[in-house]
């Protein structure tokens, strides 16, 4: 147990339709925010210091919230509204390494707008999941001057909401985005001049994520990069990505700082809460393992990078 | 300098036309061997401790044979033949992903028979570049006791010779393939279980490169994984597998040992060749740099990847 600094997360909280090549699953507790906190609160191990702000409907079992609680992730930012909750049905191909979305139900998601609650706005750690590039501001205009903003966005508001897209940039510390988002973002291929392009947009740091392939840190220190836990099996890629940025902040929360050094250490607990992730349908695995899983984990993860210190010509 | 014990390499020597997105180029110096024996010499600084045994044509310039000995390479074992060399006419992608190869000239490389001279017999290192499986058992069958034994292959021979294939497997002690042949090769397509199944088919180590996804390595001590230095600029991928496999030779006959910890180095020195190779038109970059460009490379490598020493939960 430690003394985090809380991390407040917002984003999406939803029912997802799996279809697996291993077989089907539906009603999956999922959405962003979901699977960041439940990473997070695995690295921060500390109560109530994992916040989250999201929308569910009067369909949403108060089971999954307690089921939240339990893992120490305060839910009283979770607001209930009359309807549905957002649902997402996709399909995975059979190698898992793309996926078809065959129905989004944006329900009671449609009109999210974030109300920060009084006890979160001094929250030092911010974590803005996918959603609307102006609500993720609107988010920011409720906090009270975050030690690290960071925020994930997608294809979609780089294609539609630019000059909103291009607000939120400039009032975030750390982007977290794919290849092919930074791609489209700067408009260059290669990714050591995407990352500088995007990092004059307004965040000072940046990482990109490149699935099974690890993922890439760029900031004042230079660049770095930590490769994906290579696994046995994976059963679902479903919320890698959040749980990576999930696992990111816990440990910068944790740490309570933010440095070039703690930034590195922290790139290996989202990459091991992104590996979690996959080894079982939906949050699953992340919700059956515990600290010492993390652990475990995170030793055979630095053997396998370990290449013995200095590195010099023979 | 360094005293290095000799490093033999078996492979294939070549003019290749390349047609690339930035323009064509014609008759540029090519062939495995060729690559892996200037990444290797780069490695190893000491001379004439790189060995190569490979056959080109009557119209193979002189000039080309001088310029690898300027590089410290014996190229006493390049047996020239009546006819022509070996060519290969390719055309790359606008993103260098793929290429497609327009023509194949085998000439005198159709009745390639490596000769090991006598003097070259005892080389404690040996590189099998991809050639047919039966030549690479044919050059075993003509050196003693080599401490190492390293191979690439080709989809090609796993599909058309899987028994001379299997034979050639029993004789090495490490292949190094990428994820493609791995999962062809194994019929896994996961790279972990894909890895477990190859190391019972006969080399007790595996590498598995995945091009700008960088490698992993599996032998007795675990799972080991090394970045691609991320580059701003790609001008051409030719070579860059062979130059990988060739510093990582080159690094460890200089040590003159192979063990997991300095083949865990090794594949840093690798990934740093096949870094240099993307960066010119052919072997362009290789011959314009020296061990200094190879130790800036390797430090920048070692900042990369350091996370600061010990990984632990907070």
């Amino acid at each position: 147990m430690t003394t985090a600094h809380p991390l407040l997360i917002v984003g999406s909280i939803a029912f997802d339709d799996l279809d697996m090549p291993t077989g089907d699953h539906r009603n999956v507790l999922g959405g962003a925010a979901t699977y960041s906190a439940l990473a997070a609160s695995l690295v921060v191990g500390a109560r109530d210091a994992v916040r989250i702000v999201g929308i569910v409907g009067t369909d949403f079992p108060d089971a999954h919230l307690q089921e939240l609680r339990s893992r120490g992730i305060d839910t009283a930012g979770v607001e209930r509204a009359q309807g549905k909750t957002f649902r997402w049905h996709g399909r995975y191909s059979s190698d898992l390494a793309s996926r078809t979305s065959l129905d989004t139900q944006l329900n009671v998601f449609a009109d999210f707008s974030p109300k920060i609650p009084q006890a979160y706005r001094s929250s030092p750690f911010v974590l803005l999941g996918n959603i609307h590039p102006k609500l993720q501001v609107d988010v920011l205009d409720q906090v009270q001057k975050p030690r690290l903003v960071v925020a994930d966005t997608m294809n979609f508001w780089i294609e539609r909401e630019p000059a909103v897209l291009a607000a939120m940039l400039r009032r975030i510390d750390l982007l977290v985005i794919n290849d092919e988002e930074a791609r489209q973002l700067s408009g260059i291929h290669n990714l050591v001049r995407a990352a500088a392009d995007i990092r004059k947009r307004g965040p000072t740091m940046l990482i990109i994520k490149r699935g099974e392939f690890g993922a890439l840190l760029f900031d004042e220190a230079g660049a770095f990069f930590v490769p994906a836990y290579p696994l046995e099996e994976v059963l679902d890629p479903t919320g890698a990505g959040d749980s990576f940025a999930g696992g990111l902040m816990g440990y910068l929360a944790a740490r309570g700082e933010v440095t070039p050094s703690s930034l590195r250490k922290a790139l290996y607990f989202a990459a091991s809460l992104g590996s979690f992730c996959v080894e079982g349908i939906g949050p699953s695995r992340l919700l059956g393992i515990g600290r010492s899983d993390l652990a475990a984990r995170i030793a055979s993860f630095a053997r396998l990078v370990d290449h013995g210190g200095e590195l010099s010509l023979p």
